[in-house]
């Protein structure tokens, strides 16, 4: 479906995780400090154990946790139907999201990725953007289509790893700043005052 | 060979162009400014007629125009012997060095691209940049191997190219960047103090 502002009509979000949580965790803070220009409604884990759904409880969120397979996308769509979710934000969500799911979910849906898209799609990005021996790495907040870590770009901020020294440190120092992107990024999409062409997030 | 501040012995510079030469200009500027803590001391265009080549006359520097070729490869690596170059820096020279002149030049060899690598390597990467859709892009200045721009990284700088709107501007911002990269780059090369593990360009 086409990516517009139109999809959005609630401010409700839903969360998918399958770990930690610690995207999940700075998106609560920010809702309860009102940084956050929209409401986290749901809290999907495809992790049963995910210490992630210890911020659902702690924040008194609606949560579930149950596989993501396919004999389940009918049951999810439902619940996020239900809740009236407009934006589905992946925040460490380590399953790709079926062509069927994506077409069917009637909202947007984003994702966080710790490099500066195109550069280091896939898995540990931190660990790849330190290993190249780049200077200068990021964050991107992207939508989700089929291509993996593929989708139009909504936000990308840079900072210099030249002084890292490994992997980790470049880590920590992406994931503070993942922590102030992603919300950002939440709340231009809810300003509506954005539109796409071709490959271009315009926001006004 | 190895990379080393150990292949630097001179501070002399030769700048290899094709076109017009603006990076060429930028850096004669900042020799004579004395922002530039090296000597060009040759220039190497292989187009007879690159505009670049003006600016060779005008700063009054040696200069040399031929075809890039396999069989003028001994002629130009005499040249750079005869000149005592220790660092070749390519600005928008469009021909690949071959492997041959790689490994038989006993300098260093730097190119500058216009984005951040690894995204968008090869040529028009401003264009490849703003179709994308990225939200930064910037300035690479890296070593010079047999992988078409995954040399070993130098420097790097980020800019914003969110407001650019069309291609033309993110040249344009890039270029200024270009400008005042180059140079720093190659004064922290003629420090000498830095050194090669891995990947990593690791400045003391």
């Amino acid at each position: 479906m086409e990516i517009s502002y139109k999809n959005l009509n609630s401010r409700r979000v839903a969360v998918f995780i399958s770990g930690r949580g610690s995207n999940l965790k700075a998106m609560l803070n920010n809702e309860k400090n009102r940084i956050l220009n929209g409401e986290i409604s749901f809290i999907y884990s495809n992790e049963k154990n995910a210490l992630g759904l210890n911020y659902a409880k702690k924040f008194n969120k609606d949560f579930e946790s149950f596989p993501y397979k396919k004999k389940n996308e009918g049951h999810l769509l439902r619940i996020l139907k239900a809740k009236n979710i407009d934006i589905i934000a992946l925040a460490g969500f380590m399953k790709i999201l079926s062509s069927h799911f994506i077409a069917k979910f009637k909202g947007l849906i984003v994702n966080i990725h710790p490099a500066l898209l195109p550069s280091f799609p896939g898995l540990n990005a931190q660990k790849q953007a330190y290993d190249y021996g780049t200077k200068i790495s990021g964050v991107t907040v992207h939508f989700v289509d089929n291509d993996l870590d593929g989708g139009i770009i909504i936000k990308q901020r840079a900072i210099n790893i030249e002084n890292c020294g490994n992997a980790d440190a470049v880590t920590k120092k992406i994931l503070r700043l993942e922590h102030k992107i992603y919300t950002e990024a939440l709340n231009i999409l809810l300003t509506k005052k954005w539109h796409i062409e071709g490959r271009h997030f315009i926001y006004e």
